[in-house]
């Protein structure tokens, strides 16, 4: 065992601080990287302070991480001392399940292990994230990361990269489509770049009118404030998809409004309560609400190679890991364009 | 124009009688029948009684319509006099957006002409609908009707049985699906006939257990009774698509749960209240819930022809015109299997 140093929550209203755990020796099958940037999730703040009900204390959170490879078991193959390595959301699956057969292990139907406030596969061992210094992970839930792209600017794709993207691809999107993305964020300016170099017309729809020079920047091509009525009027029946990434609760049939028939409206943020839905807004256009989750092992693997070698990254904000609180503070005014990133070297 | 007998609601409150009005001479491109045989829609109840507030009276209810020709403008090149032909919901469209070129006329973006309670496309003469001695249609609007089937069992496939088949063609539902129909009444039981037909797994979800019998009848391979905790347990994540056909309000979160990753909540009831749904039941197996509005005038005529093919109709009651408000009586209890149709000789 090895003790490794980390920022802990002790519990729901007890603030990030210093806190020491030990990760297993690694097995045959493990890689252990020392963790060099881990991105800062809006699900961690949702897990810190217990927003779902499920959580469990001390908790490490972060799954948004990078490093380099320090020691690999025996029957490793796909790593070497030196590799840059990620994890993303999820360390291990029951690899059995029709979904993990399919590369699917986010949809893992016995239960997939969390990188934090999760279970191994043991399901007794508790998750510990990447707000600390060292991890140890099985190699087929470690992805490759390029050396061409600025790795703390690659931390984040684990998450906000993969969640936008799987369901752009999932849904086919591209060429001739016109998508709207609701909210800028760090999921919406992820959801903007992938679709821009997808080749499809984005337009961000935003409640801030202070975005739209960065949503512009960022490539979309139209900016529609949400707060006004007329200019969402002109967009009546425009959009084939909507990528939805607010998680504070919204009104859906608003957005429903502005889908052509046969449109879908895609849901990567989940507001905690339920949202109202009037059937004739559906049936009216067959339309469609759909949500997705993260993505599968291939293809957050294939997401990174996308964007190594399309020279995609997230935009972020680097902090160290003693500003944790601060940043929280910040994230909840929307007032971080658009990730912030630790530098563990700080903790 | 031509006196044509019928029966109207003269208000929300009074109940159907008779009444007289005028349909116009045949322009060139209309066809003129005699109504044979009018199905009767949960819909005509929900107009008749103002329950979506968007009714005009006096109101023709009535969608559901079979008849022969009588009559044919000098420029109809479809029918001929003696020809059997059906008109479903629609009796015109604008003819010009991109639905209409694609035969979506259900989806025309400009309006289109609801056979009652709707305009014909000058935005001014109301329409009336079946419930009624004779009908003049555009040809682009009336349908060919098999003389290989009984023609009163026909009626109900205008509007029953269109609304079941599109969504499962469209959603390319068949062998290797295995599929949930929500509810067993004018709707339920067509895509229970639709869905054996195509060579789905076809469950009945219904909260009668004295309609088991009847579903196993109609071809369902199996029977859950939704009040059962125990049963819905055992096919948790075990449908590829449920069609939900309930139109009173309920909740939709319970038949998510039921479905498979990618599986499809097709909502083809609308009840009148917005339903509560939470994201994560969705985002959790990239699940989706759509809806579907009856079908197109190409695809309403290719149901027609698969239903002579294949010895599909509905399960009807005959009933006079007089007695149409007891029938709307049993059909608010459920007591009707599984259309109701009018035999038009009794008015």
């Amino acid at each position: 065992m090895t003790a490794t140093k980390a920022y802990a929550a002790q519990s729901a209203s007890s603030p990030l601080s210093s806190w020491s755990f030990e990760r297993r020796e690694p097995g045959p099958k493990d890689v252990q990287f020392d963790i060099l940037y881990c991105g800062v999730c809006h699900t961690d703040i949702h897990l810190v302070r217990n927003e779902w009900g499920s959580s469990v204390y001390p908790m490490v959170p972060g799954h948004e991480i990078v490093g380099r490879v320090t020691r690999v078991g025996n029957q490793v193959r796909k790593f070497k001392t030196g590799d840059l390595v990620g994890v993303g959301c999820l360390v291990d699956s029951c690899r059995d399940c029709e979904n993990c057969a399919e590369g699917l292990e986010q949809y893992c139907l016995n239960g997939n292990s969390p990188t934090y406030n999760g279970k191994e596969q043991d399901k007794k061992t508790i998750t510990y994230g990447g707000y600390s210094k060292m991890m140890v992970t099985n190699e087929d839930f470690v992805l490759r990361v390029s050396d061409k792209l600025p790795l703390q600017a690659v931390a984040p794709l684990l998450c906000a990269g993969i969640t936008t993207y799987s369901p752009l691809k999932h849904w086919r999107i591209g060429k001739g489509h016109k998508i709207g993305v609701l909210g800028l964020g760090g999921l919406g300016h992820m959801a903007v770049k992938f679709g821009v170099a997808f080749g499809a017309e984005v337009t961000m729809l935003s409640g801030s009118a202070s975005k739209e020079a960065d949503a512009k920047r960022l490539g979309a091509h139209k900016f529609l404030l949400t707060k006004d009525e007329q200019q969402l009027k002109k967009v009546n029946g425009y959009f084939d998809f909507i990528i939805d990434t607010v998680s504070a609760p919204h009104d859906h049939n608003l957005y429903l409004g502005l889908l052509r028939t046969n449109g879908v409206l895609i849901c990567v943020g989940a507001p905690p309560t339920p949202t109202q839905i009037l059937g004739f807004n559906l049936i009216g256009g067959r339309k469609s609400i759909a949500g997705s989750l993260i993505g599968g092992l291939p293809e957050t693997q294939e997401m990174l190679d996308y964007c190594a070698a399309n020279n995609i990254v997230s935009d972020v904000e680097m902090i160290d890991m003693k500003d944790i609180s601060t940043a929280y503070e910040r994230m909840l005014k929307g007032d971080v364009r658009y990730r912030f990133v630790i530098d563990m070297a700080s903790l």
